[in-house]
């Protein structure tokens, strides 16, 4: 399926806008992109706050200039579409899992890594904040936090990865795809799946071997 | 439509689980509730974690003990047993308009607002991380970071609801509970809706109004 009315506004190396990616490639879809670059602070510039105007990334803009921006509103949008491959679930309880643990990834892993990384890389010294928020110092303490905080998610992680071969259950789907992006994106900041969480490892080796994972 | 096999874990005063019983109550879902009392500690001792792994507050227990935690992923298992009427959206467009700003109610709102009060409340001086995260010290410039974003949460949220009746477009949706709690928990932080929000205090004395607002 190829959405030429729409264009999706992308950073290949930042960690959001690759959670779409691979959901695109997982089912298929091309879209336009254009890539922005957050380092340098072109998020920030008025020709991009007049279209998106929360200053994140990725966003997508429909033909009619709707904005959809939070990468999992945009894969939704896809999802529903598309249906097939059902990223999301499709009956109660598969939903709700896939939810869940969408969103565990999310509040104990990324925003984990994402606390260290906003509050130590250099380039976000004064911009610790995502988006358009105003100028924001970094807090260190919230690094070392984020830090404190990791060794409890690989251990959720390895628990559930014992039990089922993808995150959410028997078949692969944004869990997935978040879990695959938080332990990349952990690299970053030097923090990789530790010894003690085999099938955390067994698990990612899996899901990087796909093709969607080069997106 | 009462379900009898299940059984919700709950905070009466806490915003997460308000979150669910306001869904519930829109939907015209009963299900059995149990207290759980999170300042005192009841949500970290051991016959609450053997059942609820990450200890946090609203669960949901299905009757073969499956748990499903995480608000939004307990709000759509209900939406997926009982679609009427639709707070998720019905169509691709509206589907990723909710979800879009549920999410960033989340982000810019909620998370700013949680940030100050857990970083301050003396009863959580030792456990600033939410659930079963270990023992963790509060850290009072995360609460300041929080005051100094939530002005571009209320802008943000006045200047939608000046085009639209509720938060994601014509219909209520679970976006507007999301905002309507997280109004409500601000104010245990002293922040209130601002006067030059005046779209924000229309819609808020809206949506209060409805029956399901004292869920």
């Amino acid at each position: 399926m190829l959405c030429g009315l729409m264009k999706l506004y992308d950073m290949v190396k930042a960690p959001n806008p690759r959670r779409v990616r691979i959901f695109l490639a997982e089912k298929g879809i091309d879209v336009e992109r254009q890539e922005v670059d957050i380092p340098s602070g072109q998020n920030r510039q008025p020709d991009y706050l007049t279209r998106v105007r929360r200053g994140v990334v990725p966003a997508l803009e429909l033909d009619d200039g709707t904005i959809i921006d939070e990468s999992i509103a945009i894969c939704r949008y896809f999802e529903a579409l598309q249906p097939d491959p059902p990223l999301f679930g499709s009956d109660p309880l598969g939903i709700a899992r896939i939810e869940s643990w969408q969103r565990r990834i999310e509040f104990d892993g990324m925003i984990n890594v994402a606390a260290i990384f906003r509050n130590t890389a250099p380039h976000f010294a004064e911009r610790a904040a995502p988006g358009a928020a105003p100028n924001t110092a970094q807090i260190p303490a919230m690094a070392e936090r984020g830090l404190s905080l990791l060794p409890g998610f690989w251990s959720l992680l390895d628990e559930q990865l014992a039990d089922t071969p993808f995150i959410a259950g028997p078949n692969f789907s944004v869990a997935d795809i978040t879990g695959l992006v938080t332990v990349d994106f952990a690299k970053w900041v030097k923090q990789r799946i530790p010894d003690d969480a085999p099938n955390v490892q067994r698990w990612y080796e899996q899901v990087s071997a796909r093709p969607s994972a080069t997106a």
